[in-house]
C-alpha cells in the first residue's frame, strides 16, 4: 500500500505551445490507474510539416497502457486540448468529461470523426466531482478566452492537485464566470499537493488586463468608422465576439456573422446558456441590401488562414460581401508566432482594397487569455501549493516559470513530453522517460512524424526530384538510352541545353561502360545511376537533386 | 525638348521590404537615359519559395534598355540594396558608385561572382557629385543601421530628387556621420522637386531613438552577468558590434569575434576608416583559454539562420566553444517577420542548456534603423519637397506615408514596382506600368518565379510524389504489370495493403481494359494512368499526389 504513487506524465503541451495532454496516475509502479487531462492538436507548417492536415501528439503509451486508463477529461474546448478527442477516442475508450460549452463541441469532433458522441458526459462546475478509478475530478471555473474554462480539482490518496489548464485571473471577463479568489483559497485551504500550472505568459511582466477593458475602445473605433466595419478575433473567444457585436448594435449597426466556426460557436454558446442573448443577426444575403455605413461584419481567420473568411474577403469577395475604399477591418487579436506572414499578406490586400487596417499593436482591441507574471504569482500565493509543475510553455516558458517558482520557495522542475514525475513525496522527482513525438494526421492517414514520409516531401520541395527510368532485356544490357522525368528542377543549366538531355547522355554513356556485374546488380546499378544523376545536376544547375531510379528488367 | 520628361520606376522594393531596385529616367519619353538606384536581394522562405537560394528583382526591363542605362548608385550596404550586384552587373554593364564603405563590400561581392570589381568607384560624400548622363549624383550622409548610408541627391533638369535610401533621424549614430539638418535644409532650400522616402516605420508612432541609448543598458547587463556573455545583432550594424564590444571591453572582457560576416563586417569597417579602434578581439582558439566571466562573444544569426553562429552554439558548439548553464546570450536585435519561429527555437535550445536569454521585448537593447513617423514628417519639415514618393515599404506602409504626405498638403502617390511616374509636373502622374516580378537564383541557375519549377517543388511537398511506369511492346501491348514508385506518401492506407500494390492493381487492371486507341496515344494513357492513380490515392489516403507518367515504348 505504501508503495503507491502518485505521477505526472506531459504527453504533448510541455516543451511546446499545442496538443496539450498530459496524464495522471496512482497506484503501485507501473500499475497506475490513469486519467489524461486534454486530448489536443497543434497545426502544421510549411517549413517543417508540408502537406500535413493536423499533428496530435504521439499517444502510443498510452493506447499500450489503455486497460488502465479511466477517463479523459478536457479543461476547455480550444483546439490545442480537445481538438484530438474524436482522432484517438475509438483506441482509448473511456468517458470524456467536460462542461456543457466544452461537451458541446467535444460532442461535435466525435461526430466528424464517426465517434460515438454519448461517450462526452456533460458535468457541472464545481463543488461537483467525478469518480474515476482512484482520482475524484472537479471542475473548477476560471477565466480564459473561451467559455466555461476549468481548473481541475484532482483529488487523489497522495493529496490535492489543481491543474489550472489555460486561465487568467479576470474578475470581469463579460462572457462566463469571473475568477472567484475566495473560492480558490476556500479549495486549497485544506492543502494542495500540485499546482500545474499554465506558463505561456511568464515573461509578461505587467499584470494581465480584463476583457472587459477593451469593449468601450472598440465602441469608440465603430462609431468613427465612415462606412462598412468588419472585425475578426477567434470565434471561440465568445465574449470579444460578443463585445463586437454589442459595440457594432449600438453605434447603430446590423451584425452578420461570416465563415462557419464563427456561426458554430455562437450556437454552441446560446444552445449551451454561455450566452443568454447576442445581439440580432443578418444574414450574409440580408447584409447586401443594408447600406454598408449600417454594416458590421464578424468573420473568422484572424491568423491569416487562407481559406477563412478575412482572406477571401481581402481577396475579393466572400458570401457576394465585398469591401471597399473606406471601410475599416479591425483584427482584435494577437498574431500566434509563425503566423506574422500569412496576416501581412492580406493586410496589404486591404490595403490594396483601400480597406483602413486597425490591429493591437497600440494595445487597446486585445488582451491576452492567459496569466501573466503578476497573476501567475498571485495564483501561487492564494493556492499555496507544495510544488509547483509548470505546463503549456516552451522549455524558455517551464524553465522561467520553474525560476519563478523556486524564487518563492516552492518545489519545482522543468518537465517536458515525456518526462514522468512521481510526486508522492515533497518535492517533484523525475523517475522515468517515456518516449513521445508527433502523429501527423496526413490526409486521412496517421503517421509518424519521424517516419521520414515528411522528410522526404521536404528535401523534393528543397531540391527537386529526377526520376532516372532503365530498361534492360533478358540478357541484362541496356534497352535503348536512360531516360529522366524531371520535377521541380530548372529546365536549362549551365550548358544551354536541356538539362534533361545532359542528364541523360551521362546515364547512357554509364549504361554503355558498366560491366555485366553492374548491370546484373540492382542496388548497385541504382547507386551508380542516382550519383550520376546527381553529380551531372551539380553541374549543371549547381544543386543536387532528390533521385529516383526505376530500373525495369524484361526478364 | 519641352518633350523631355522625369521618371521614376521602382523594379524592387515597392510594396514589399527587401530586393530594393529603382529607376530614374530623363529625356524624351522613351528614349530616356537612366541611373539605377541600389539592386537588392530578398530572402527565400519554405512557405512560397522552397529550395531558392536568394531572390532578385526581375531586371528584365533594364536589360533590355540597358543601352540606355548610365550608371548604379549603391545607398548602402544591407543586402537588400546591394545584394545583387555581382549577380546582374554583367547583364548591365556601367559603373557603380558608392561610399567607401559600400564600395568595400560591393567589390567583395562583384568578386564573388567573377565580376571586375574594379567597376566600382568609390565615391566621397556631399558636396561631391557624380555626372551620369542628365543626372547629377550625390550621397548626402544619413544615419542608419549600417555605416555610411546615403541619401542621394539627384540632381535633373526638371529640379532636383532626393531619394532617402533608408535613414533615420540620429544626431549620436555612434558610428559615422550624424544627422545634420544643417546640412539637410541647405541641400533643400532652393527647392527640392521630390522626397522618394522611406516608408519602413510609418506605423510607429514615437519618435525615434538614437543608437547612444542602447549601450548603457547593454554595460549593465554585461557588468552584472556571471558567467559568459554571447550577443548577436546584424553583423552590419557595425555601431551596435563596437557598442557591445566596448561594453564587453568596459566589463574587463576578452572580445571574441564568431560568424564570417561578424570578422568581415569589421574589417570592412576599419579598412574604410569607418572605424578608427575597435577593441582588441581574441581568436576563438584564444577564447577556449580565457575564463568564462572574462569572455564576451559577438556572434551571427540574430534571425536565427540555421547555420549561423548562434544557431551553432545554441546547438551545441561553434569553433570549440560550448555555452552552459549561467552564462547569458543576448539578442541585441528585432526579429524581422517571418523569422519567429526560428529564433524561438534558437531561444528554446538556449534555454535546455540553462542559458539565460535577454531579448529586446521590454525595449532596451536595441533601436530601429528607420525613421518613425514624427521623423518621416520632420523629414518632410526640413526638405519642404513638392511631392513625396514612398518607397522601401509594404503596400500598407506606403499607402499610409502618402496619406500621411496628403495630409501635410504635399502631392504624393502610392507607386509600386512597375508603377512608372512621370515627374515632371507638380504631382506625380502615373504613365505606364512595366511587367516586374521576381527572379530566383536556385543553386547556379536563375529562374524566374512564374516558370512553374517551384510551383512543382511545393505541389509534390504538400501533395507528395508519385511515379507511374508502364511499359508496351512493339504491338502497343502492356508488357507486365504498371509500376509505382512513391515519394513523400504514406506506406499503408485505408486498405492496409501498401499503398504502391493498391495503386499497381488499379493501374494493371485499367490496363488490362483499354483498348487499342488508348494504348496507342501517349497523351490519353498518360492522362488516364494519372487520373486513376490520383483517385486512388484519394481512396486509400484521402489526398492526391502529384503525379509523373513514364511510359516506355519498345519500338
Amino acid at each position: 500500500m505504501s508503495s503507491d504513487r502518485l505521477i505526472y506524465l506531459p504527453l504533448g503541451g510541455a516543451g511546446e505551445i499545442g496538443m496539450n495532454a498530459y496524464v495522471y496516475g496512482y497506484g503501485p509502479k507501473g500499475k497506475e490507474r490513469l486519467i489524461l487531462v486534454d486530448i489536443g492538436v497543434t497545426f502544421a507548417d510549411m517549413e517543417t510539416s508540408p502537406g500535413v492536415d493536423l499533428i496530435f501528439p504521439d499517444m502510443s503509451w498510452l493506447i499500450a497502457n489503455k486497460d488502465r486508463l479511466e477517463a479523459i477529461f478536457i479543461t476547455h474546448g480550444h483546439e490545442d486540448h480537445i481538438g484530438a478527442v474524436g482522432h484517438f477516442w475509438d483506441r482509448l475508450g473511456v468517458p470524456v468529461y467536460a462542461r456543457a460549452f466544452t461537451a458541446n463541441l467535444a460532442r461535435h469532433k466525435m461526430r466528424d470523426q464517426g465517434q460515438p458522441d454519448q461517450e462526452v458526459v456533460t458535468v457541472s462546475a464545481w463543488p461537483e466531482t467525478t469518480k474515476a478509478g482512484p482520482f475524484t475530478v472537479g471542475f473548477l471555473p476560471i477565466s480564459h478566452s473561451i467559455p466555461e474554462s476549468g481548473a481541475l480539482v484532482i483529488d487523489t490518496p497522495a493529496g490535492r492537485i489543481i491543474h489550472t489548464g489555460d486561465f487568467k485571473l479576470d474578475e470581469t471577463p463579460i462572457v462566463g464566470e469571473a475568477f472567484d479568489p475566495a473560492l480558490w483559497a476556500a479549495v486549497s485551504k485544506d492543502g494542495v499537493k500540485a499546482l500545474v500550472c499554465d506558463s505561456t505568459n511568464v515573461f509578461s511582466r505587467a499584470e494581465g488586463r480584463s476583457e472587459a477593458t477593451v469593449g468601450p475602445e472598440i465602441e469608440k473605433l465603430i462609431l468613427a468608422a465612415p462606412q462598412m466595419v468588419a472585425a475578426t478575433t477567434f470565434a471561440s473567444n465568445v465574449a470579444r465576439v460578443k463585445t463586437l457585436a454589442e459595440a457594432g448594435e449600438r453605434a447603430g449597426r446590423s451584425i452578420c456573422l461570416m465563415g462557419r466556426a464563427m456561426r458554430r460557436m455562437v450556437e454552441a454558446a446560446l444552445e449551451t446558456g454561455v450566452l443568454t442573448s447576442f445581439p440580432k443577426v443578418v444574414s450574409p444575403e440580408e447584409a447586401r441590401s443594408i447600406p454598408r455605413e449600417n454594416l458590421m461584419l464578424l468573420v473568422t481567420g484572424s491568423q491569416g488562414e487562407r481559406r477563412a473568411a478575412t482572406a477571401q474577403l481581402a481577396r475579393g469577395k466572400h458570401n457576394g460581401i465585398t469591401l471597399k475604399d473606406g471601410d475599416t477591418f479591425l483584427f482584435s487579436s494577437k498574431t500566434i508566432p509563425g503566423n506574422e506572414k500569412g496576416v501581412i499578406r492580406i493586410v496589404n490586400q486591404l490595403s490594396e482594397i483601400g480597406v483602413d487596417v486597425v490591429d493591437d499593436s497600440a494595445g487597446h482591441y486585445h488582451v491576452s487569455g492567459h496569466a501573466n507574471r503578476p497573476d501567475l504569482e498571485r495564483m501561487q500565493d492564494i493556492v499555496n501549493p507544495q510544488m509547483v509543475i509548470p505546463m503549456h510553455g516552451e522549455h524558455r516558458h517551464l524553465r522561467e516559470h520553474a525560476k519563478l517558482s523556486e524564487s518563492k520557495g516552492r518545489a519545482s522542475v522543468v518537465a517536458v513530453n515525456g518526462t514522468m514525475l512521481e510526486l508522492t513525496g515533497n518535492a517533484p522527482k523525475v523517475t522515468e522517460f517515456v518516449e513521445t513525438g508527433r502523429t501527423y494526421l496526413d490526409g486521412s492517414v496517421k503517421i509518424g512524424a519521424m517516419d521520414g514520409v515528411v522528410r522526404d516531401r521536404i528535401r523534393m520541395a528543397l531540391n527537386g526530384h529526377v526520376i532516372v527510368n532503365v530498361i534492360l532485356d533478358e540478357d541484362d544490357e541496356p534497352l535503348g538510352e536512360a531516360w529522366v522525368e524531371l520535377m521541380g528542377l530548372p529546365e536549362v543549366g549551365s550548358s544551354h541545353a536541356p538539362l534533361s538531355d545532359v542528364l541523360e547522355e551521362d546515364l547512357t554513356q554509364f549504361l554503355g561502360r558498366a560491366g555485366a556485374k553492374t548491370l546484373a546488380d540492382d542496388d548497385k546499378l541504382e547507386e551508380n545511376l542516382r550519383r550520376i544523376a546527381r553529380n551531372s545536376a551539380k553541374t549543371e544547375i549547381g544543386k543536387k537533386p532528390e533521385v529516383s531510379v526505376i530500373v525495369s528488367r524484361l526478364s
